[in-house]
């Protein structure tokens, strides 16, 4: 994550003085690498953020929840990825293709969505904005590298220890993730919905502004790399017409129409890992919903579901003029 | 299939006098073996019919279009596993745990389901008796081996070439399925879904005798080998009790309840590849739904998908006395 924001920072010339990373008492003193130059990580302490305009946290909701105020006190605007502060009404949670006007109500922090629904939301908004979303179904196909680097390490593993006929135990995931499914993501609620799950539905009512949405989410886990994947099916309160959602697919900043499955094409996980905008295809009217239609986004939640959204961010705050960049 | 459908023939004692193989005359020659016996393949020819008294197809609707008829002329029950002949009214679609009794009517074809289909309504059928069915939602994660052994092959031969650090071009499939995802099963319609996404819809209504019920289905290949698992979104007409819904699972003669998420529980393929009954977990309250169940359910398409179904069937047609078996 720290590599990916770095490449943002640069790829989109944020106009930054100076980068610094941080991270715990173990990690400090590494050294991190992009495009020849490196940096140094130093250990994270209230004091330092007295020297920062922006942090972006990516270290968990502990730690937002207990460094992310401290930064606040010390006149440092914080970027937040984890959980911690996503639906506290006091914070703007943010993705600037819909909601880039909610950074202005920031009182020193702004929240970054949850990944599959930054991706999903790529698909939905631009609908939205058309025929007016009432609820919806998603069906999620989610990518190891949303879990982090060492569960890569372990599809990689378990794939190379099959092809030896070996066996290897899990460690990252409950069970085995190579050539098998794992219907859980993040740790499961008494509704029998895990957090993943609730977060379509909360975080998609919060960023679009519309309290009343329902959703319906499963969140599975699948043996690919990069690059989340939804099915959806949409429910809308006016009457949907196809050329219309692709057109507006295709206008919307964040998303790419790929809908051509005849000639097939669709968005798929190895088209878009390492893509700035999701793909959003296989669209049709529902079977079930008289105004509804269902389509398939695929996105890098790195990327638009991540370290690319928290630069974003940080580009809106600063062309509002709401912080000194020097 | 072939090798499936003899282990269940033995597995499940069905009283055979003789079994034999048929294929194309390609095809003919080939020695199958099973536990020690082998058996000699012959070319299928409408003759060999007169020696038959039933017959499993499993060589596509347009075989089954040439040569099903030929065998009813002359006197030989047809177990069709095609699309062929599954929507005709003149022809029972029979999952035995359902609808045993429409074989009844059969005039010298029954078809056997889709196999997701199959697999999917172990889990739906259950809740429909106690809470009555009326629309449901299905996104699909379909395995390789419901393509074929050639697509099994080609999943191996890429994750084997990831691994020696080379690439491999997709033969079977239009795009790479090893660490990718394809929203593509079967072939595309005018109104957008594939076929296999309607067979879904056509097949529930006609296996479980319910004209009215809507179903919205995406299908999507994974880069699994074995079983196949959808996640499902199902409108009841009355209100649903989810202490009652884990009993009708429990109690239904082909699914089984794996549901207790918090200990990591829940079906997976790995674990029900080869298994009989269709693992169901992940049951809650929909979101959307007021009277709505929201589930998972994973099956081995080969075996209730496929194989096992169609020797249910044939032990329907030999209990109910409506075929002489020598």
């Amino acid at each position: 994550m720290g590599q990916e924001l770095i490449h943002f920072i640069h790829t989109r010339n944020f106009p930054f003085a100076r980068i610094r990373l941080f991270a715990s008492a173990r990690s400090a003193g590494k050294e991190i690498e992009y495009k020849g130059k490196s940096w140094k990580v130093e250990e994270a302490k209230p004091e330092i953020f007295d020297e920062l305009d922006i942090a972006i946290f990516s270290a968990g909701a502990n730690t937002s929840k207990k460094l992310a105020p401290e930064a606040v006190d010390r006149g440092c605007l914080v970027i937040d990825n984890s959980s911690a502060f996503r639906m506290d009404p006091n914070v703007p949670l943010v993705v600037p293709e819909i909601n880039a006007q909610a950074v202005n109500q920031h009182k020193g922090i702004i929240a970054n969505p949850n990944c599959t629904t930054a991706v999903a939301l790529m698909g939905l908004y631009p609908l939205h904005c058309e025929f007016g979303l009432k609820q919806f179904f998603a069906a999620t196909y989610q990518a190891v590298s949303g879990t982090g680097a060492a569960a890569i390490y372990e599809l990689e593993e378990q794939v190379k220890a099959w092809v030896s006929g070996n066996n290897i135990s899990p460690k990252i995931y409950p069970h085995p993730i190579a050539f098998n499914l794992l219907p859980h993501v993040d740790s499961f609620l008494d509704n029998g919905y895990t957090k993943e799950e609730m977060k379509m539905q909360n975080e998609s009512q919060k960023i679009m502004d519309v309290a009343e949405i329902r959703a319906s989410t499963t969140c599975v886990r699948v043996p690919v790399f990069r690059a989340h994947s939804v099915v959806i099916n949409a429910e809308f309160k006016n009457p949907v017409d196809l050329d219309v959602a692709r057109q507006a697919i295709s206008d919307f900043p964040g998303s790419e129409l790929v809908d051509n499955p005849e000639n097939g094409l669709y968005p798929m996980p190895i088209d878009f890992a390492e893509k700035e905008k999701c793909g959003v295809g296989r669209i049709r009217r529902d079977m079930v919903f008289e105004n509804g239609i269902t389509f398939w986004v695929v996105g890098d939640q790195l990327w638009k579901g991540a370290a690319l959204n928290a630069i974003q961010i940080a580009e809106c705050v600063h062309q509002n003029g709401q912080l000194k960049v020097m």
